[in-house]
Parts: C-alpha cells; structure tokens; sequence
C-alpha cells in the first residue's frame, strides 16, 4: 500500500454493528474493522472504541485518511454533527460525534443520516452518477430515502432530513411509530411484508422469529400462493411509493437498495409498470428507476462518501 | 404616471378569462384588461388578442414594460416556452407563446406553470418572503402547488413542473383524470368536496350545477350537519396532503391560497392540529403553516414576478 493514496476515514454506525475503515478515491474499503454495536452502550464508549479501531486501520495501512465520514442510522443533525433520538442507540442521544472524533484523530470529519449517505456513494460510485436529481430508496426492514440534487443532499428545514419512507398512502393502513397510519414504511418494507404475512396466513406457519421477507421470497419462487398475494400487495404499495414521490419530485433517476432487492425479480417490473400508469401529469417516462449497485460495500462508502461529497458540513479538528 | 417608472407585463391566462397588464415592482397593477378565454379558440387567436390587449396598455400608461412575464394554467413548458395540453385550452396545445409575445411585442418573455407564477409572487410580495424553502398550495377546484428553493423554483427533469395534487393518499378513494385512485386532488379539492356531497346526500338537494365549495361551507355555518360531515372529511384529506408535503419536503413555510381558503375558519386550525400529529419523523413544529396574502391581485402578480423572479428562462425578443 502506497502513503501517498489519497483515503478517506469511514464510520457506519449501523443498529447491528459499527464498520470502521479506509476507503479509497474508487469506493473500495482498504481496511476495515467491525465493532458490535450492542457493545457500545453509550456514546462515550462508542466514540473511544471507534477512535481505537480508526486508529488500527491507520496504523496498518501507514496511511493517514484526508477526512472522516460518518454514516449513521436515525435522526441525526448533520449540521451540528450530533446523534439524535435514534431507536437502535438510545445511549447515544446527544453526543456530538462529529467534533469528538474529529478531536481524538485530529482530522475534519463530517456526518450524515445513512439514507442520504448511501445517496451520495451511489451517486459518487454507483447508480446515481452525473445525475441532476438522484432520489435514492432504501427498502429494508423499514424504508428510508436520501435526495440529492446537483450531487448535494436536499435537506428540509433548519437543516433536516425528509423522511420519504413516512408520507400517508393508504390511512387504512396499520399504525406506524411516525405517528401516522398507512405511511410508504407501515405497507412496503420488509417488517411491513412480514407483519401482513402473520398477521393474515391463516395456517399460522411462522412467527415473528422464524419469519423474514427473504423467506417469503423463497415461498414465491416454490410456488406458495400466500406468498405470492403478500409479495403482490407489496409490489401496489411499492408502486404507489414510487409514483407519489415522483409526482412530487420528479427526479431524473429513483435507485431502489436495500435488503427487499433481493426479491426484486418477483416485484420490480410490475412496480415499475404500475407507478408508470399512476403519474400522468409529470413525464413519468423520463424518471428511470434502477437497482442501486454498491449493497456490497454501501456501509463503508456510504460514509467515505460522505466526506468525498459534503464539504460544508465538515467539523474542523 | 411618471415614465420612468419600472413595469413589467403580465400576462395571466385561465380557463375562464386572460388578464393582460402592466404591473409595478410593488405588485400592483397600473393597467389591466380581460378577454374571456372562451373567445380565443386557438394560440394564434389568443396571441394576436393578448398583444392588442398588452399594446392598449402600454398606450395608457405610456411605460414600455421591462419585461414580460406569463403564468398559465396547466402543464407548459417554461424552457421551450410552449403551451402543453390543457385541458382548458385544447386549441392551444404547442403555441411557442413566449417566443411569439416577446417577438410581436419586442420585450423579452417568460412564463410558468400558474402555480409556480402563485409561488413565486407570495414569495415576491406575500407569504413567502424571505424564506429558504417555499411552498404555495393552491386549493380549489382542483389541486395546485409550486415549490421555491431559494427564491427559485424547483423543476423536476427536464424542467417538469411537480404535481403536488397528484400524489395518492388513498387507494380507495376517487379515480382522477391523472390515472390515480385517490390522489390529494380527488379527496381534497373544491370539485372532490361538491362531488363527495352530491353523492352522499340522500336528500338529494342539489346539482353539479347549483352546488360548489362556497355553498357548502355557508351550508355549514348555518348549522347543516351534512355540510359539516363533508366539511370535516375535507379537513382530513387536507391534513394528509399538508403532512405527506412537509415529510418529504420539510419546507420553513406552507402557504395556502386558492378559493377553499375562503372556508379555512371552519377547517384549517384543525387541518393544521391533525397534519402535526403525523410527521412524528420530521421537525414539523419548524415547518409554518400561512394562508397566501394575495388572493386578489394574484393573477397579474403572478405573471409579473415570472417576469421579476424567474430571469434563466428569459426568451429574448
């Protein structure tokens, strides 16, 4: 490994795990370490346990990074570089991260919540390059979504960061945590899919533990009829996602990521097909949709690209 | 009228009347005329009476306007400066009206959609001064909105104007022109109220053509609990769309205009009440809700501030 390769310092903190590393101009992590993120109990213990494990990856490369990154789950202020009120971190409320880490390794470092986050690798490395207005989607366990336009994160007032997983689409819907009913998360992501499943297979097959979209998918490839209804009220509220956002926003490009990808070839086309009939009075026609392509290695360059991409919200050593 | 004085042109065409004039950099009209839009069949029609109509005014005020700024219902093109298909006016859909009104006239031309024409004069003269992230909602009998980042507006690709109204909030709601089921237009407008009570009173007591928005709330005030019954359902609708905007584009301000404001002390404090409740996810309590301020001069207004405020779509004479 060359000194000289220009790297940047890389701080995912996910509910599960926290990946520290170096990650390089093209994406690609060139070290990196993992650290559980039930171990960190508050934000004291987590900043000094990703100083230590930063501090491993500088050591071994014999590269100091040019900047920090951070990519972190929930409501996070990237302005003033502090977590907040994030169900997976309770622990962590209020810690200003940002100017911590940037004190204890002495270079600048700056954050964002992970949707925009994994918007800007996309659109550095990824589905979104050269593209004016990038919305990127998250479809996982909940849905989250990060909008970028001329390459720079879209943030709503006093800094914030929209929350496209949670606008009403069907007030008949199940009650969600955000406050509303029937909101884009509540119908169409993964604990959505699940949640439908239990509640409406009347075998009773699963449970909460035994059950996961991914093995719904697997029912619908084996030709499980109940699987196939639930992935298909998935695809309508899928598409109606799709088509409200770009009804709203109109954006050039939509890259749809997350875990729920995997079981894209049994939705997306149909989705796609159906949010197309939906948005009649924008030119729907131009907004493509594509599947992101970073899943791999999204956690590491979502917060390389942070710092690659965000250069005003930088906290200074 | 001192010459000297700095007029820009105005030019604000509807379903039912154009209004022609000049107006001052205070937003007030100097010089105005009307033509019915049922008496210009076709673009060349219209465009040969809206340069007489502009020519007359120049002549009483004695001013050549700086500039001349159109606003038009329906989907336009504010790059090409052509008139799309609307429904309003079928004779007038690929009339290069910018081009053929700076050409005829001799001034430079620009125009946009109406609501954006709406947004950028609150943002001008009214409700949106000043602020970073504006949004114009139009209630009436349909659905309109214009979003201003900046003092600009925002365009989605390839320079589309967004449909607010559009977005779906609930799939078993109304079919709409759009090709949606339940969009914020079928479930929230002037038109969704008066149908939803048409079709739902069992006394029957009025018609498509003796019944309106206006007729309702006074039906209302007077005490009519089937009025109050449509009224409420409209309070709700109104709520979504408020809480679907501020989710996704958490703007500082939403200003309200349109002809339903004429009701909003029956719905709106309770509109905003429910909206609030169901943005759990975004700062909301930093997000203000204000009725527009310039619901009478808005037409030639929100021509002029075309003019004043959107200089980048400029189409030379």
């Amino acid at each position: 490994m060359s000194n000289d390769q220009e790297l940047a310092g890389a701080i995912d903190i996910g509910g599960t795990k926290v990946a520290v590393g170096l990650v390089g101009k093209d994406g690609n992590a060139v070290s990196r370490r993992s650290i559980p993120t039930r171990d960190l109990a508050d934000g004291n213990i987590a900043v000094a346990a990703i100083e230590s494990s930063l501090k491993d990856c500088i050591r071994e490369t014999g590269v100091t990074p040019v900047g920090i990154g951070i990519s972190c789950t929930g409501p996070v202020d990237p302005i003033s570089g502090e977590i907040g009120k994030v169900a997976n971190l309770p622990g962590w409320q209020g810690c200003r991260i940002v100017e911590e880490i940037a004190n204890r390794i002495g270079i600048q470092t700056a954050m964002e919540n992970d949707a925009d986050s994994a918007a800007l690798a996309e659109a550095t490395w990824g589905s979104g390059r050269g593209v004016e207005r990038f919305l990127y989607i998250t479809l996982s366990t909940g849905i989250g979504g990060g909008f970028l336009i001329g390459g720079s994160v879209y943030r709503g007032v006093g800094g914030s960061h929209p929350e496209m997983g949670h606008h009403t689409m069907d007030p008949s819907g199940p009650d969600c945590y955000c406050g509303a009913k029937g909101c884009w998360e509540s119908l169409a992501s993964g604990n959505a899919l699940r949640d439908w499943f239990l509640e409406n297979d009347l075998e009773r097959r699963f449970s909460l533990e035994t059950l996961d979209a991914r093995i719904i998918f697997d029912l619908y490839r084996s030709g499980d009829p109940f699987a196939e209804k639930a992935v298909k009220r998935l695809t309508f509220y899928v598409a109606l996602g799709l088509a409200n956002l770009t009804t709203i926003l109109v954006p050039d490009v939509i890259a749809l990521g997350g875990g729920l990808i995997r079981g894209s070839d049994l939705f997306l086309d149909r989705a796609v097909q159906m949010f197309r009939a939906r948005c009649g009075e924008v030119p729907v026609e131009k907004a493509l949709v594509r599947t992101a392509v970073l899943e791999e290695n999204l956690d590491l360059a979502g917060a390389a690209a942070v710092w690659f991409r965000s250069p005003k919200q930088r906290i200074d050593a």
